[in-house]
C-alpha cells in the first residue's frame, strides 16, 4: 500500500483553519518541514501540493467569499518552493508539486523539476493540471481560457518537449575530467529541436538527466479526456470517490486504459483521496469529525464547490436543492455532489457545508478502525493506496502517522522502513529510460490550434 | 560595508572546478547549504545566483566548448530552489535569485518571491535580468529574441505589474479570526486590473504582501538603457570594474541617475565584482592564483567571454588580437576586455585565458593585503560593499570568511553581527511601502510592441 499526504500551502479544508489545534504558520518554512518530518516518520511515501493560480472568484465574481471564509485557493503559496524546505529536512520522502502546463513553459518546467530532483536525490514528483478556472486565465494576458480539448492537446506536447528536455542529456554524459579537461562530453548533450503546435523548443536542457530519469509524474483526471490523459502519461493517479463500488470501476477503467496504451497496469498506481478523521475511541473519532463539520463556514464550502465544479452557485436559492447543472469544472466532484445531494436531500446551504466537511470513504474510527475501512478498500481492488488530507493541518497527519500507519504496518499492509533510494524505487516504478515519453506521445499530429 | 557572494549553481569560474580543492557536488542541496552556513558565519548580507536559460552557444554556434571546458553556463540549475534550500539552514542570510522579465509571467514571478520572503522571513532579493541571448529565445518559441529596446520596455511594465501583485493584500489584510469566521478581510485584497502593453493581469496574487514589502531589487546593468533601469529600480546594482577609477566614475553617475528618479541616493547600494584570491601570505595567494589561471582553458575563457559579448569568437584568429567589434552584449564586459587586451597586447587565445582567470580589482594576498584593497575601494567612493566571486567553489567563501572578514571586522568597516530582522533592514534599506513601485514606472505609456 502507498501512502501520499495531501498537503495545503495555505488553510486546509473548509473549516479546517477554524479547529483549535489548527496552527496558522502557513506563511513559515517550519510549518511544512515539521509535516515533512511527520510524514517521514510515518514512511509516507510523498507529500503532495495541490495549486491554483489566482484567488478563485467563482462564487458571485467576487474573491470575497473565498476570502472571507478562507476557502479553497484563498491563500497559496508556490508549492515548489515549500517542496524544496521540506526536502531540506528529510531524506526520503517525496516531495510532489502541482504545476500546469497552460500557463507555463517546458524550458522552465522541465528545469524547475529536474533541480529538485537532484537536490533531493531522486525525490521530485509532478502534479499536471492543465487548469480549468477563468480567473487563471486573466492573470495570464487571457480574457478567457482556452477549451478543454485544447488544454489537453498543449499538455500533451508539453510533456512531450518535457521528457525531450530530461533526455537531452545522456546518464553519463557528465564527465568531470579535471585533466582532460572534460567538463561534460559533448556528444551526448543533445538540442532537441522540437516544433510544435504550441511549443518551438531547442534545448539541450541546462542541467543533466534527472536522478530519476524523469520525476514522478502524477494527474487526477476524472473526465474522459482528463482519465485518458492520465491512463497515457501518470504514474500516479489520484482520485476522489464517495463509495467502495465507484472507486473500484475507476481502478479497472484506468488500468485497462493504461494496457490500452501499451503500458504495464502495474507500473500506474491508482491513489483515491481521503480524509479521515482519527481518534482515541470511535466516540471521540465522530464528536472530532462533528466538531469539523461545525466548523465548515456554509459559504465556505459552497464557494469551494463552486470553484470545483466551475459554476457560480450565488445564482442558486441557498434554501432549496442545486438543480442539475452544466459543470465544465471537476466531473468527478460533481458527481459526487449529486450523490450526495440526492441520497440525503440537501438544501444548497446545507449541501455546502457538507462538501466542505465531507469524509470520502467515511473513514471516521479509531486507528484500528481506519486501518480496517483502507484494507478494504486496498484489498478489493479499489486502490494502490490513499491520498490522506488531513482534516486539519498539522494535527490529522499527526494523528494518522501515530495511530493509523502503525496499525497497517501490524497488519503487513505498508513499510516499516523505505525499500529504496528514490520516490520511483519506493513506489515500485522503473527509472524511466531515455525516449520513453516520445513513445508515449499521441501519434497523429495535434490539430492546429 | 556590505558583502554579497555571488554563488553559482553550477561549475563557476572558467577553470575554478578544475581545482584540487573544488568539491563537484553542485547537484546536490548540502553542497549550497554548506556555502550559506559559511556565507552567514561571515556575516555577508546575501548569496546571489545568476542564472541563463540555455547552455550558450555563441562559441562557434555550437554548445560543445562550453560542456567541454565546464564554461559559463554550462549547467546551471534553477537558482530559485537551490536558494530555497540555503534558506532551509540559515536565519540571516539574503537570498537572491535571478529571473529573467522576458521569458517568464508577472503572476508566477511575483508569487514566487512572495512566497520565498514568506518561508524566509524576509530574505528573498531578485536580480532583474532582461536575457539576451538567442539561444534563450530559441529555448521560449521565439526565432530570435527581442530587441533590447523592446526588453527594457517589458521589463519596466513587468516589475509594475510585480509591485501592484505584491501590493494587493494590504498589510493587514489576513485576520484569521476563526469565531467570526473572518479569514481575511475581503476589503483589504484588491484586483489589480492591469492592463498594458505587454500584460493583462487580474490580481489578487493569492499570496499576503511579503514580510519586506517588496523583495530586494538587483540588477546589473553596463548599457545606457540599463544603467537607467537599474538607477529607477534597483536597490542593488552589481557591477564590474578592472580599475578603481572605473568603478569611483559607475558610481558617482548611478548614485546622479537614482537621485534624477527621485530616489534617495543612499537607498540604491553599488556592489561591485571581485574574485580575491586569499593565502596566509602573499607569495602563497599568488601561487595560488597562478595556478588558477593555469586551470583555465584558454577556449573555456574565450567561450565565456563570447557569451558576455554575445559574439562569435570562434571567426577570428586565435593568434591574433581581437579587432574592434560590435558588441550587442555586456558592454561593460567588453570595454574591460579592451583595456586588458591593449594594456597587455594579448593575442585572443592569450585574452581567453586572461578573461577567464581574471581578479578584477587585482586583489590577491593575505587577508590583510584584500581587506587594505576593499577599504581603499570603499572609503574611496568607488562603492557600498562587495560581490564577492570565489575564484573556486566552495573552499574560496571559506578563505575569504575565514581571512579577510575578520580583518574587515577589526577595522569596523564590517559588521559583527547581523543588524536588521530582514535582507533590507540589513541593507540598510526601508522597508517598501505599498504604491511605491507605481511611481517609478516610466510616466508616458510604454510604445506599441
Amino acid at each position: 500500500m502507498h501512502l501520499a499526504a495531501f498537503v495545503t500551502a495555505g488553510p486546509g479544508r473548509p473549516g479546517g483553519w477554524r479547529y483549535p489545534d489548527s496552527v496558522p504558520g502557513w506563511l513559515g518554512a517550519e510549518y511544512y518541514q515539521n509535516i515533512a518530518r511527520t510524514l517521514e516518520d510515518g514512511r509516507f511515501d510523498l507529500a503532495f501540493f495541490a495549486d491554483i493560480l489566482s484567488v478563485p472568484d467563482r462564487f458571485g465574481s467576487s474573491t470575497d467569499s473565498q476570502l472571507r471564509n478562507g476557502a479553497l485557493g484563498s491563500l497559496r503559496l508556490d508549492p515548489l518552493h515549500v517542496l524544496t524546505s521540506m526536502g531540506a529536512v528529510t531524506k526520503h520522502l517525496g516531495l510532489a508539486a502541482t504545476v500546469s502546463t497552460t500557463y507555463a513553459q517546458p524550458f522552465t518546467v522541465a528545469r524547475s523539476f529536474a533541480t529538485l530532483d537532484h537536490l533531493t536525490a531522486g525525490r521530485a514528483a509532478w502534479n499536471v493540471v492543465t487548469s480549468f478556472q477563468e480567473s487563471e486565465a486573466r492573470n495570464f494576458n487571457r480574457d478567457e481560457q482556452f477549451p478543454r480539448e485544447k488544454r489537453y492537446e498543449r499538455a500533451d506536447e508539453f510533456l512531450e518537449v518535457a521528457g525531450k528536455l530530461w533526455d537531452s542529456w545522456e546518464d553519463d554524459a557528465l564527465v568531470l575530467d579535471a585533466q582532460a579537461p572534460l567538463f561534460a562530453e559533448p556528444s551526448k548533450v543533445h538540442a532537441i529541436d522540437h516544433k510544435g503546435e504550441w511549443f518551438t523548443v531547442q534545448g539541450p536542457l541546462n542541467v543533466p538527466r534527472p536522478p530519476q530519469g524523469y520525476p514522478v509524474v502524477i494527474q487526477a483526471g476524472a473526465s474522459a479526456k482528463g482519465k485518458d490523459f492520465a491512463a497515457r502519461w501518470s504514474d500516479v493517479i489520484f482520485c476522489s470517490h464517495a463509495s467502495l463500488e465507484s472507486a473500484q470501476d475507476f481502478y479497472r477503467e484506468i488500468k485497462e486504459r493504461a494496457a490500452a496504451h501499451g503500458r504495464d497496469p502495474r507500473q500506474v498506481k491508482i491513489l483515491p483521496s481521503i480524509a479521515p478523521v482519527v481518534g482515541p475511541t470511535t466516540e471521540v473519532a465522530r464528536q472530532t469529525a462533528d466538531l469539523l463539520f461545525d466548523l465548515v463556514p456554509p459559504l465556505g464550502g459552497l464557494s469551494t464547490l463552486a470553484y470545483h465544479l466551475d459554476v457560480d452557485l450565488s445564482t442558486f436559492p441557498l434554501d432549496e436543492r442545486l438543480p442539475d447543472v452544466e459543470v465544465p469544472g471537476v466531473e468527478g466532484h460533481y458527481r459526487e455532489v449529486r450523490e450526495i445531494t440526492e441520497r440525503e436531500g440537501l438544501t444548497l446551504r446545507e449541501l455546502g457545508k457538507q462538501y466542505g466537511g465531507r469524509v470520502e470513504g467515511g473513514f471516521v474510527g479509531t486507528g484500528a478502525d481506519v486501518a480496517d475501512g483502507l484494507e478494504q478498500w486496498f484489498t478489493e481492488g479499489a486502490c494502490d493506496g490513499f491520498m490522506v488530507q488531513a482534516p486539519y493541518q498539522p494535527g490529522g497527519f499527526e494523528d494518522f502517522t501515530r495511530q493509523v500507519v502503525p496499525e497497517l504496518q501490524k497488519r503487513g499492509l505498508f513499510r516499516t522502513e523505505y525499500e529504496g533510494a528514490t520516490l520511483r524505487e519506493n513506489l515500485g516504478l522503473h527509472r524511466s529510460e531515455a525516449g520513453e515519453w516520445s513513445n508515449r506521445a499521441p501519434k497523429q499530429p495535434s490539430a492546429a490550434k
